[in-house]
């Protein structure tokens, strides 16, 4: 029953996504000892406007 | 002051969103007593390569 | 694959609980036609202090 | 470490959504004392459709 | 409408939680126009072995 | 940036969550490619009355 959400930057191709909820998946299972179907993530894909740090958008760093 | 989110897969109707709504607040006002008005909800669609359970996307499921 | 959050004042009995994870289940499942074991539901209590709405805390309410 | 995320009706521009980040990253640095760096902001914004409160979608307010 | 969800390392004073929302509220309401009343937070407070940047949980950092 | 929520039944002994950030980190940065320190991560605890699968308690299961 672990749930996971993941939010990050949009732009990643899907097989990445297929990549990352597999990683992640088997992380979660043998990190705390639960059963691989028991584990279910949800992504959020942000724009670069929609995100910051140090008050500053993500798309205007650098 | 209830704050429900809820994620789904995309694809429903408006009008299954307005019956969606309407049948969670009252569950929520008759379970746990409390003001229809103070019930506040976010509904957020997710893609099919955006939810995953046992490591599989709901995509590729199937 | 509906993942609800709930996210309420501390103080409702495990019986509350109950029934509101069965009502709002049903909710869910009547308004977007899925089928009841796709529905997961997290809970999170709030203490009075960890809640503002118009910038005043619940606690300081009234 | 404060991690803040912001649900809002879609809308804003890209000017309201920079001076948002900044702000909030203000308030919450001179609220709880922390460095600024530290303070992440994830903004999500809501179709009309998407939001209600009393049970009622904030697209058929009024 | 908006709804904001802070999460932080547990341990600041209520008074400081009554700063932040009412700091926040103001921040978003000179930022989104929007009025007091519509801004909803949520505070989230985590233990130092819940938070993690870089693989490593705060409690451990330096 | 990716920021990562994890829910999961309290109980957990502290090296199992040092292994679960380190762990899930990983698997980030390896599907996803970014730099480890950009992967923050929360972790929550939920009581077994406080998920819920098919309208059914957690703590009612079995």
């Amino acid at each position: 029953m672990p749930v996971v959400q993941i939010e990050m930057i949009e732009g990643r191709t899907e097989e990445q996504k297929r990549q990352l909820v597999k990683n992640v998946t088997n992380a979660v299972v043998e990190s705390v000892d639960c059963k691989p179907e028991a584990v279910k993530i949800i992504i959020r894909e942000m724009k670069k406007e929609h995100y910051a740090e140090g008050g500053v958008l993500y798309k205007d760093k650098k």
